[in-house]
């Protein structure tokens, strides 16, 4: 297939290929579920150096299937669609497709008995339509769901791709990583590695990383492509050659410079959460951590909820909405409440020790505010917010006011919190290689 | 322009309207922010009775934006874009759009003096390139922009209308709301008010939930149409009447049918989340809840973070990583662990127990579990998952097995366990009108 695809597909550039993504299901058009599947394939060809050049969702409705996958399959070199695989009346995708391309749908033997295996496996009855998944096209190849009962399929025919994926996203995800993008890069048909190398960085706004990289992007202008993505509480710069100008190596070797300039503001190459970064750094000073929050509930916490042996690192947290709570569990002073209120640099420092000294952790972060929108007293205004760091080496604190909404706010105080410590947790790593730093700590 | 809009414009019925949502950006293509403008759109359209018929994302090139804008406009009703409004060179929709419909762009010195005044408020330097935002369609009107500098902007022309939308969420948002669909629902492009009736349950399948339902649903069966949508955790059914054969009082009606059907898996008509559902009732009984977490490290409590007035109910919650903290924090006896292990019945009834206690809650729930993916010992396999529930009335566990990645396991575990308090406080609350059905609980 390889040959007879690269002989009627004149080869491009990557970068030049057209590339669409077409997502069906009236759930996506009613907004009843996010289209998580634009965000991981999108995210993954743009790690191949592929940028998808158009994402269609559209209904489950047959002609409109057939109208949309005709015009787009005029103008692609390779489409990827999700969903309606399944073995409703409502799956009718791969019906229309073959259709479409002209190809008989054959009963395949190979994948009735995964599906009847399946079924058996989870002991659980198998009903008649199931078998509606066992079609695949007469001339195209079966991509095996080791999680689900509809494979997906693919098909090489006038030059181009189509590759047909399962809409549950840890069906999907998987089929997608271990078997599309390995098969799409034996033809050509994406880079055969991470096509740019990433900077994530924080404490800096996205115009101010581009005049701190200057100097130092601008020496290789023609050869480079820079993007910069800001997020809530970090920003991201993107190198890549797309001409391939430049070697992964110098790729790499830019960015270590980069590194150096940026300073405690560049936080990792790749996609490690800010999250991450401090635990690896927990765990390799042997460190412990917890939280306390109000506001946040909970959210701080969850930052540490999908990392893996966050036990080794993560002590725990505590939420506490009520200023009993507050007391009960972490010993916060009444009168230090009393006085100057439970949002207050003070009460934010009362909850850090707390936390720390209840939870027996060496650094712990806290965050106490009105967290926005359903506001506080005039005074202290919504939005407003104290965070407090907890270290070996004594606790700080400090405010922070953000506009926008609750949910913003929220996200913004907690990477903003967990930047703070991982600065702290540098620090601590530098002065184990050279003590007498130890002076410059948190001026 | 009503008229001179329905003259060119048949009048179909709201459900015939072809509406298609086009959405701008290289970072939604790329996957680096998920597309949340479908999702939020597709909802509010399809709580007025409107089925998006397609919604494309294309990269920001001037090019791909005419083309598509084209294809869409020869066969919609309505489009409504999001994004390229902004004062950097890359947006480029207004400038794009205004050619394809051959129209001129004018200067508006109100939208410049908005934009002015918005920076001054503001205390921010205005860069001249935001003077950009301040063009408007030589035939077309102006949306206000509270919440930003870039306006919307409305055209009706060739009898259809052409809605542009800034791309940040907040400021899309209450645009859309606030003037967007009272504007489509004035010229009858969609319906008045809701155009369906939700009814939310859990602790039942969609495909049992179907079969619960036929002998109410079937009695209408040409005048009613029912799509059900399953979630993590509830499946939600809504009933609509599209020929308007059955009236709003009709539909509500029938969905009060199904509620006595349905009994305790009957949750809520429309949109409230099951937390919500139980801050309500905790409030309207005067009651508090705790929480103790462990692999779901925060997600339970996060239930109640976006509940306005959740300090009323909400007395906080703890996040227990290790025997220690579960001991520290909670008073959970060590000998019990060593005995049972953390992830047992027994542990999960006593981090309740101590969270209700430690919080002076009413009542409190407890997730104790491995939490899948990062796996734990071969006899207590991931997934495996304890809930308990510490009521006035006493204090129960069982054990919950899902399967699935570690995200959604955790979500579905934190489901069952709010539904299961949502459960215990309907009893509760039909106690209180008729105590003598005491004896029926937790049977």
């Amino acid at each position: 297939m390889v040959s007879s695809s690269s002989a009627n597909h004149p080869l491009k550039p990557v970068s030049q290929l057209h590339y669409e993504l077409l997502t069906l299901g009236d759930e996506l058009l009613l907004g009843l579920t996010p289209n998580s599947h634009l965000t991981y394939i999108g995210a993954q060809l743009g790690r191949r150096g592929v940028l998808l050049r158009r994402s269609v969702t559209i209904t489950d409705e047959a002609d409109a299937i057939a109208r949309q996958f005709r015009e787009s399959w005029a103008q692609a070199d390779v489409i990827i669609t999700t969903g309606g695989l399944g073995p409703t009346c409502d799956d009718r995708t791969r019906e229309v497709l073959a259709e479409v391309l002209g190809q008989a749908l054959v009963y395949d033997a190979a994948i009735e008995q995964a599906i009847i295996e399946r079924f058996a496996r989870l002991g659980k009855k198998m009903t008649a339509n199931n078998l509606k998944q066992a079609f695949r096209f007469e001339r195209g190849e079966v991509l095996a769901n080791p999680n689900g009962t509809a494979p997906g399929l693919w098909v090489e025919q006038d030059g181009k791709v189509l590759c047909m994926l399962p809409g549950p996203p840890n069906e999907l995800q998987p089929m997608l990583t271990e078997q599309v993008i390995p098969r799409l890069a034996e033809r050509g048909l994406l880079a055969s590695r991470e096509a740019y190398l990433q900077l994530r960085t924080a404490g800096i706004g996205e115009s101010m990383l581009e005049i701190r990289l200057e100097p130092i992007l601008q020496r290789h202008q023609e050869a480079l492509s820079v993007a910069f993505c800001a997020h809530h509480g970090h920003v991201d710069c993107r190198l890549s050659s797309p001409t391939g100008a430049l070697s992964e190596a110098q790729l790499l070797a830019l960015g270590r410079e980069c590194e150096q300039l940026l300073g405690e503001d560049f936080v990792t190459f790749g996609q490690d959460s800010i999250a991450k970064v401090c635990g690896e750094a927990l765990r390799a000073q042997e460190k412990t951590l917890a939280v306390a929050e109000t506001s946040t509930s909970g959210l701080l916490a969850q930052a540490f909820g999908d990392l893996c042996g966050a036990g080794k690192f993560f002590a725990g947290g505590v939420i506490c909405c009520s200023n009993d709570s507050k007391m009960q569990l972490l010993d916060v002073p009444e009168c230090l409440m009393m006085q100057h209120g439970a949002v207050s640099a003070e009460c934010a420092v009362a909850l850090a020790t707390g936390a720390a000294e209840k939870l027996g952790a060496d650094y712990a972060l806290a965050i106490t505010g009105f967290g926005g929108k359903c506001g506080g007293p005039k005074e202290n205004p919504a939005g407003m917010i104290f965070v407090a760091l907890y270290s070996p080496h004594g606790v700080w604190s400090k405010s922070l006011n953000f506009p926008g909404p609750r949910a913003v706010v929220n996200v913004r105080a907690v990477n903003t919190a967990l930047d703070w410590l991982r600065r702290e947790l540098m620090r601590a790593a530098r002065e184990q290689s050279s003590p007498q730093r130890r002076s410059g700590v948190m001026q």
